[in-house]
């Protein structure tokens, strides 16, 4: 694992990560969270709904934006300051969901990194929209 | 649990959540979301940072106030439309965060609920902070 | 359990381990080990390859052989000291893998014990195959 | 993830993950793999044994091996086709292994790479030895 350190990242710089959401992920970070909402872990109750069943905690699919960031993009030694975040449609179980992390905006000299962030499901639809703010690690 | 719904819910309505955030915690978020950046899952490598330490994931904390608005206020049913965040102090392993929503504004017309989101730790310092946009439950 | 210790261990001594292998096996393999390659965890990229989705780690099979020599053969007390592995075909999720031990080789002096290790699946094709040098409890 | 191919990969190609083993990781190995071998989750009975207390299951270690081929070098694309391990010492829980994979031999016309690969624990001492088979990723 290599950061994109503060001297050489520039706005254009792009990165993903991309995994399938299974079931087990939604229960395991329901037990982690404690969010156990009915939408999350009720196939019963989540079936009436207009979901149609159940679906994954947004926040999820956030946490896979965190992956990109602190894995990739800047990587290693990145400070994480703030994260805005739409959620725009359902992940359902089964779905892929890919994370990409795209540098917008570089201020070197007080080293804030602002980078957009998407998710998309695997028929590319985007399911969360924002925009992250990091410190890059240091050389 | 019970929501609360779009006719009743009101600007002052408090809710919170607290949990120890244990070490288990962390290796099962790093392996959902895919995030073992050193700072979470290496104690060698994060011991020679400014944290002196293995820290937890700052989305944990964030899935603490999604459990807060989709367990209790609103509650189930409720319509995560976003969430602003700002990471402002680490959690360490072994530290309690309590997540508190506080609802800062009702919009009945079009229903949207603006909640105040912020997370503290055992000592009573805040770690995270930011803004929920929810669609309420409709009775 | 009990184990079969140095001085009764001979040459065909055999033992096996069942198991099928889940997609949670799969993902919490992943994060364990920190092997989130879309081969094991993103179905749409890995239905595009040769193996038409994904696959459970070699090193999880690997696992179910660790158990029948620490589990039965020879058992607690074991002292494992290598083993070679020939990753023959792709396990999927839904798999049913057979983990078969057999005594090879049982050098008394030195407590060297052979053991050939196998993986088949449930129509019995051979997916791993290796063999495992360990030294066998002393009574 | 980016893949080093065929068409690039060279003699001296280096890459490394570390990761801190917990209770957690040992625990859930244990129970994927089915090997609750006392001297992984008995801490009475493995503390009267040679090494003093659990210790995690070496195909855990090997487990990292595999994150390191599979997520950098080659990375997605590769080929697992074998993997030889020596376990020299043990892991403890709580120890940090480093798991260093370097290219020492590329095969570019049957696509065959060799692979030192190699696991240290925090104090820089070698706990598994060994060397991998695996295709690259064409381009």
């Amino acid at each position: 694992m290599k950061s994109v350190t503060l001297d050489v990242i520039k706005v254009g710089d792009k990165a993903e990560f991309e995994k399938t959401i299974t079931e087990t992920d939604v229960y395991m970070f329901a037990g982690i969270t404690g969010d156990l909402n009915p939408a999350h872990v009720n196939e019963r109750a989540s079936s009436e709904t207009m979901f149609k069943g159940r679906i994954a905690h947004g926040m999820l699919s956030a946490g896979l934006i965190s992956a990109v960031l602190g894995m990739q993009l800047p990587g290693p030694g990145t400070i994480y300051l703030g994260q805005e975040l739409k959620f725009l449609a359902p992940v359902k179980i089964g779905d892929t969901v890919k994370a990409i992390a795209e540098v917008v905006d570089v201020d070197r000299e007080k080293n804030r990194i602002t980078i957009k962030t998407t998710c998309e499901n695997q028929k590319g639809k985007v399911v969360l929209d924002g925009t992250a703010k990091v410190m890059a690690p240091v050389k």
